[in-house]
Parts: structure tokens; C-alpha cells; sequence
């Protein structure tokens, strides 16, 4: 079973290369540069737009949404709920990353609305956006997790259930579940977290991944162990920040389906 | 002639950098940093701004703006059109990046009416966005050419004559027209296509040549040479992605006049 | 007197290190992804929110609030003044970057009137910057320096006395006055000139030294040691501008309280 997931991973890693999918991301405006850069790195093909005038005609275009809330406003609110309903309709996969929600009210009240109006396939956050989203309390301290992974990992499942959507809560151990199934993902290496944007190009890369995979739970778990092997490979020397960053895009060019099968550490249930 | 020119595109290259010219931006969220640091790395001043309070105060100062719809909304067409009337009417060169021109329709009408409008010095822009821009019909997949090059070139020299703009379009090889001579750039490495804004920098650059060199098929051409011979600099032991990036901002800073000279591959008519 | 100013600079990096505030940046679109990388490399924990709807409730979590004006426009320009009159009204200590200053009207008059309505705790700029706020007259070209930094010296240390805002102008040598007391600082190096957004960082990074230092002059002081003193190590070998970037990410991880004891190159008065 075990095997059999990671063989999915590959297979999905080496799908997303050939089919290119086009990503459209409407996302802060911090990591635009690095989730376009992955993105093209990992072998999909990104676009950003954001305009109310295009997003539905761009989504009619992609492959997957990805809908990150890093740096919001009224107008970029009205695009991403124009977006999402077109996907849905579309049946094109959405992820939403709720970067910042319970740090201020219009993040939380954006990413509580997201969820049930727009019902994304997954939703990618990390420990104390998930507990916001779920409204199970917990104040996040700006865009940097400071609860556990593991403390989320049940809200986690309980908001998948509940919610319809997958949740992949990343953080030293990755979770992902749909509210049935569960999968523990140990890939990734401590140095992402000293990088602006790991988690955003997370988002990004799980959107590529679910334009390939219909599946959402093989789709963000193949995500995230490509994007884990790849900080991994990237660490390789200890560098510095900068450096790592530089060599994570590079690792992304670089890791194949056949090290997902070989370094994987994916664990079910 | 041959030699002819790429003498002139090398003297262009000189002149640049002893007046660094103060290269004014209009252009998309993604390509900012990188397009500044290019600027800046060749030799050239970057500015962006685009608020419709200042972008005429800015053109008054700048020696060539940049246009750029890669990621458009309605204040920011207005200010391009602000900015790009004053340019005009100070005889400021302007180059417009019709990204993603095709892909959906706000992005077609405001660089139709641009060029209508303002009648840009230089089109910049790869075969598919040509395509759109000269209503030759075919569809855009997103910002990625998926047209070649040469289909488009006879489009290019048919919509220079028609619109007064030089046109340059990118790609494996460059194709540079003013409607009445023409000229192919062979420089360049595949790399620069898995690098998000290369586009938008050869834009970019352009602007920074047109800034001192009066002859928009001169500057459009000198732009690419150099460009691309910064490209095969930077892919030198076939780096990732990422560290080629890198190098290519290093390469910029690096190619000489001479190397145009020396390694520029450029054939006329 | 100047081992015990480099000896406070010191603890300040380390203070910032082990508190890790949370540094609230309005800034340019150029330079988010440059200055959150800084930040987080450096130690401190970046968040960027510019809506008017949330930047009052960011300013209650963050330790430091950077306003930049590097790429304006009405909406933002409400939202700094909001995020001020808070960071004020709960003792956040507040640093200006006048990014452009004397370029344009509107730059001058928001910087004008942040200096005037907010009172920010430390004015970070370049020497025609400086010029610009105080009214000193002085063209500015774009967002470089064109006049030296010397000066602004004199300026600057007017400038402080009649607004209470501890003025730190940076360039070649640094000066950093509260109107009192004066401190230069020698470190630093002219590849910094040649990357885009090195200025706004130093603005981001006095934030993260505010943020721990009471004293502004201090803070500022503290904050361009540390940054040139990484600046000096990333371009040791002489590397070109975009390897000196990256480079200097590396460094700001890097350097430790005691190269600020050792190679701190500080004179008061």
C-alpha cells in the first residue's frame, strides 16, 4: 500500500511533465516571482492574473487555481471568488492557501467564505491557519506556524470530513487527508522554513500536481514529497539561505519519479 | 553591413553604460525584481512606478519607459496610457510587452489600443502574442509562445509596415522588422526559457537601448545580441534553473562590447 | 564610547535573533520578496499586509512597522497612514523609506506628510532623498543617489533636531543622527549598488533593530553595521551582482554579534 502510493507520486510527477499544465495563480504579491519560478522549475507552466475583467477567461484556460491570500485587498478578494466559481463550474481543481488567517479578521472571514462558498479541492496551510480555518481557536503569530503540525493533524481531518475539501497541514511532518484517509509525509528539510514563500510554492506546486492527479490526496501528497526530496537535495552543503533558495529550483528541475519511489517517506493511515 | 551592425549594436552596448539611462517601468508584479536587477546588472537605471499621480512626472525623467500588461487591472491601463501619451509627446522611445496578449480579452484590447493609441517605438513580444497583436488569429496557450517563431515572422514585418512600431519577436531566433528591413538574432539558450520574465526582460533591455540609440531596429537588435550572449554565458556547464538565473544576472553585467563583436550572430534581411 | 556603541550594536543582533519580531513591511512590489528574504535570513519574522482593512491589526502583533514608498498609489498611500497613526498610538516604533523623494510630487508630499502626521521613530534614505524630505531643495534622479552623501550630513542632522525622527542616510559612509548626538559608519560596499532594493532592506532591517532597541540611534546604527558588515562578506571573490545578492542572504544569516565587535568600523560624533 505503502509502495503503491509513492508509485502514484512518481507516476503523477512524471504526468505533470509531459502534460505542462498551466497553473493560474492569483497570489500575494511576495512570492509571485518564486511560485512562477517552481512552478516552471517543477515543469508546469504558471500564470498570474488577478484582474476581475480576466480571471474567468483565464481559468477556462488552466489547468488548476491556486488562491493565496498573502497580501489581500477588496478588489483581489472579488477575483478570487470570481475564479473559484468558475473553476468549480469548470470542474478545474482549486487549492486555496489561507497564508495569515487568524493574524487579522479579513484573512480569517476570506478564507472561512473561500471554504464554503468556493468548496476547494484542497485546502494547503500550515498548523495555526488550519486550527484558524477551522475556527478551533489558536491565534497564529503573522504567516510563521507556531503550534505543532502534529496538534492540527485531528482538526485537520475533522475539517476535511466536514468540509469536503483535502487538507495537506505542512510543517516538519506533513499531513494530508480527505476525512477518510490519511497520509504522513517526513520528506523536507528545516532550512524552508528560513526561505519567504516555501509554503505558497507548496500551494503552487499541489495545484500542478492536481491538474495531472484526480485524486486530491495523491495529488497533494505527490506535491509535497517532490517539494520535500527537493529541499532535501537542495540542503546538500548546508548552505546558507540564499544559496538554498538558488538550489531549491534547481532541485525541482531536477528530482525524478524515480527518487520519489526511492526517497519517498510516506507513511498512510 | 553585416559587421556593420553588430559594430553599431556594440557601440549601443558602450553607450548605455556610460549614460545609464533611467528606465521607467510599467510592468507586471512578477518580473519587477528581476527586471530592476536586470536593468541595473547591464548597466542601465530601473524606476517603476504606476500610479497615475506620478507615471507623467516619471516619464519626464526617464530616457525610455517599458510597458508591460503581464498582470493588468484598470488603474494600471489607465496609467499606461497616461504614461505612454507623455512619452510620445516628449519623444521618450516606448516599448510595449503585449504578455499574454491572445489569452484573454482585456489583455488583446489594451495592447490593440495601445498600439493604436500610442503607437510604441518598439513591439516586443514572442510569435503567439505577435499573432494577437496583428488580429493573424491563433490562439495563445497562457504566456508561452507554442507558435514558432518563423510563422510569425512574415505577420511581424507586415504589422511594422502597417503600424510604424519596430517589431521584435523572441524566441529561438529573433526576428527584428521596421516594415522595411529585418534582421535575425541567433543568440540565446534554451535555458532562458525555464526562467520566469526572460520575456519581460528582453523588454526591459530594449528599453534600455532605445534610450540611446536612436534607431529602434539598432536598439531592438542590440538589445537581443546581448541578451543572448549573456544567455550562452550564463548556461555555460548547464546549471538548473534557478543558479542560471542567477548567472544570467552576473552575464549581463559581464558581456562586453567586444563580445558583441565578437559573438554576436546576426544576419540581415 | 565607540567599543561600548559597536558593543550595543552587538546585543541589539542578538536581542533581535533570539526575540525574532515580527518586522510589519508596506513596501514597493520590487522589493518584497528581497526584504522578507532579508528579514527572515537576518532573524527577525516578516509579514506584508498593505489593506486598509487589516494593516491596523498587523501593526498590533508586529514589534516594528516599515513604511516604503517605493511604488504608490492612493489605496496604499491610506493604508500607510492608517498602520502609522496605530504603530504610534501602541509605541510600534515606525521607520520611513522615502523611496524617490524629489521624483515625483506625490513621493514627496507622502513623505512630507508621513514625516509630519506620523512622526515616524527612524527616516531611512538616500542622501538626495534626505535632501528632498527636508526641503533642501536638490533634484533627485529617480532612486539613486546623485549627490553625495556628505551632503546631506548637515541636513540630516537639522532635519532630526526640528522632527524628532532619528535620520539615518546611507551611502558610501552611512550617517545616522537624532538631532544630538551623530554616528557614522563606515561599513558596507559598492556592490550593494548594484542590486535592487539594497536600500529598502536596510529600511527593513532598522525595523528588526528597532523592534529590540530602544534608542533609535542605536537601533540604526546597529542595523547598517550588521547589513554592511554582510555586505563586505558577500563580496569577498568580487562576484558579479547577481551572485552578490544571493550571497548576501547567506550573510545575513552569517554574521554574528561578535564580527559586529570586531569589524564594526563606527565613529560617534
Amino acid at each position: 500500500m505503502n509502495e503503491s502510493l509513492v508509485g502514484r507520486c512518481a507516476r503523477a510527477l512524471g504526468d505533470m511533465r509531459c502534460r505542462r499544465p498551466l497553473v493560474h495563480n492569483i497570489t500575494n504579491y511576495v512570492v509571485m516571482d518564486f511560485s512562477a519560478n517552481a512552478l516552471l522549475a517543477a515543469g508546469a507552466s504558471p500564470v498570474m492574473a488577478h484582474a476581475v475583467e480576466e480571471v474567468r477567461e483565464m481559468v477556462a484556460l488552466a489547468g488548476a487555481l491556486v488562491v493565496n491570500i498573502g497580501t489581500l485587498s477588496r478588489s483581489w478578494i472579488e477575483a478570487m471568488f470570481l475564479a473559484g466559481a468558475e473553476a468549480r463550474a469548470r470542474r478545474v481543481p482549486v487549492v486555496l492557501d489561507p497564508v495569515g488567517a487568524g493574524a487579522t479578521a479579513i484573512r480569517t472571514e476570506t478564507a472561512l467564505r473561500f471554504m464554503s462558498e468556493v468548496k476547494p479541492t484542497i485546502l494547503r496551510a500550515n498548523a495555526s491557519e488550519i486550527l484558524a480555518v477551522a475556527q478551533a481557536g489558536g491565534a497564529t503569530r503573522g504567516v510563521d506556524a507556531t503550534q505543532t503540525v502534529e496538534q492540527a493533524h485531528g482538526v485537520a481531518f475533522e475539517l476535511a470530513g466536514r468540509s469536503g475539501s483535502t487538507v495537506a497541514v505542512t510543517g516538519p511532518m506533513d499531513f494530508v487527508t480527505d476525512g477518510t484517509r490519511s497520509v504522513r509525509v517526513a520528506n523536507g528539510h528545516a532550512l524552508m522554513a528560513r526561505v519567504t514563500g516555501t509554503g505558497c510554492v507548496a500551494s503552487a506546486l499541489t495545484g500542478a500536481f492536481a491538474a495531472v492527479e484526480a485524486d486530491p490526496l495523491v495529488a497533494a501528497t505527490a506535491a509535497l514529497v517532490f517539494y520535500g526530496l527537493a529541499g532535501e537535495l537542495a540542503a546538500q552543503g548546508r548552505p546558507g539561505p540564499g544559496e538554498f533558495r538558488v538550489r531549491l529550483l534547481d532541485a525541482l528541475d531536477r528530482i525524478s519519479p524515480e527518487q520519489i519511489v526511492s526517497g519517498g517517506r510516506v507513511v498512510e493511515g
